[in-house]
């Protein structure tokens, strides 16, 4: 049994999902090894992680209108307010997604099913750096 | 230290919540191992994974009032609509609730708590069939 | 490669975040071990767990506020509703954050992002003891 651990590091620009199955992909099938358990785990807390349909854009922007509708930015309701209005409504967006996620390594590739892709979802309007750390154990 | 994968496919017929409890403990039973950390994958971004209560089947009706709430099947905010009518909604539901779930093993059992069941939740109308993938690491 | 489990129980006096970053972190720096994964689990359906942000306390309080929002206690939409006003929307708060969270464990360290802390999240109302699992397999 091995272990593998790798960065990898997203310059964003703005609140949408960025697709970063290639990486995750590509790092795991090179790593030579063909059976085990890979995690993503995203290193902050107004970004996030999702498995989302890979195939059709609109479902991305959906994603986002349903979220805009139920944590709105700049609600009256938050007290957390000096980091933006959107900052707050970041927070709570991570909470609904994912912070971590684990998904099987078989035959050397990460098992996805044929619809599935790995997004980072950035929820900040501004530019940020996020970092993503990979786990692999495999043998 | 062991691996052994599995995949478990259930047959849907509307949605729901599936109880999944019993196969996959008898599964992770049946290894021979003793201690370790078991994994669950769910292979579709229409269908999800939980761990809620067990015992009241009303719980399992709350829950699913209160995602059609949240999340209405042929909202007008929705333009990815070539699938039906309840397909972004689950989408939607599947980012909300889980796409993988680990569990330690301890002592030869998969360590749920004593009001725990794992469940499939179909979030689509139409009958489907859905791949969970099991991974355990265990000695 | 070697495993160790140990459980984390906090008695809890009401519905609120509950940080416990330092009892994860020094349990896992305790281990003597070096790189690897852990794993945490709650073993509960009415109370979760949660990344957040672990800095300004507002944050905890913005958090409750938005889930007493789109989860109302007493709603009544609910018919499980037994054990309390509390206790539907707790297994629906449970099901909107984590289960459970698995974190790369590097250079001896949980390797938490700067602002990041690991909570207990109580959903009901009452004192409660609350069970967390830990998992580190590491080497």
């Amino acid at each position: 049994m091995q272990q593998l651990t790798h960065k990898i590091t997203i310059k964003t620009n703005g609140r949408r999902l960025y697709d970063i199955t290639p990486q995750v992909m590509s790092w795991a099938a090179n790593s030579g090894l063909h059976t085990g358990l890979l995690t993503l785990y995203i290193q902050h807390t107004s970004a996030s992680l999702l498995i989302n349909e890979n195939y059709d854009p609109d479902v991305l922007v959906d994603m986002d209108t349903f979220f805009e509708r139920i944590v709105p930015d700049g609600d009256a309701m938050f007290i957390h307010t000096a980091e933006g209005r959107d900052d707050m409504p970041a927070h709570i967006r991570s909470a609904l997604t994912q912070t971590s996620i684990s998904i099987p390594f078989i035959d050397g590739k990460v098992a996805l099913g044929t619809w599935q892709g790995i997004f980072l979802y950035e929820h900040r309007f501004a530019a940020h750096t996020r970092n993503v750390l990979l786990h692999l154990i495999a043998e």
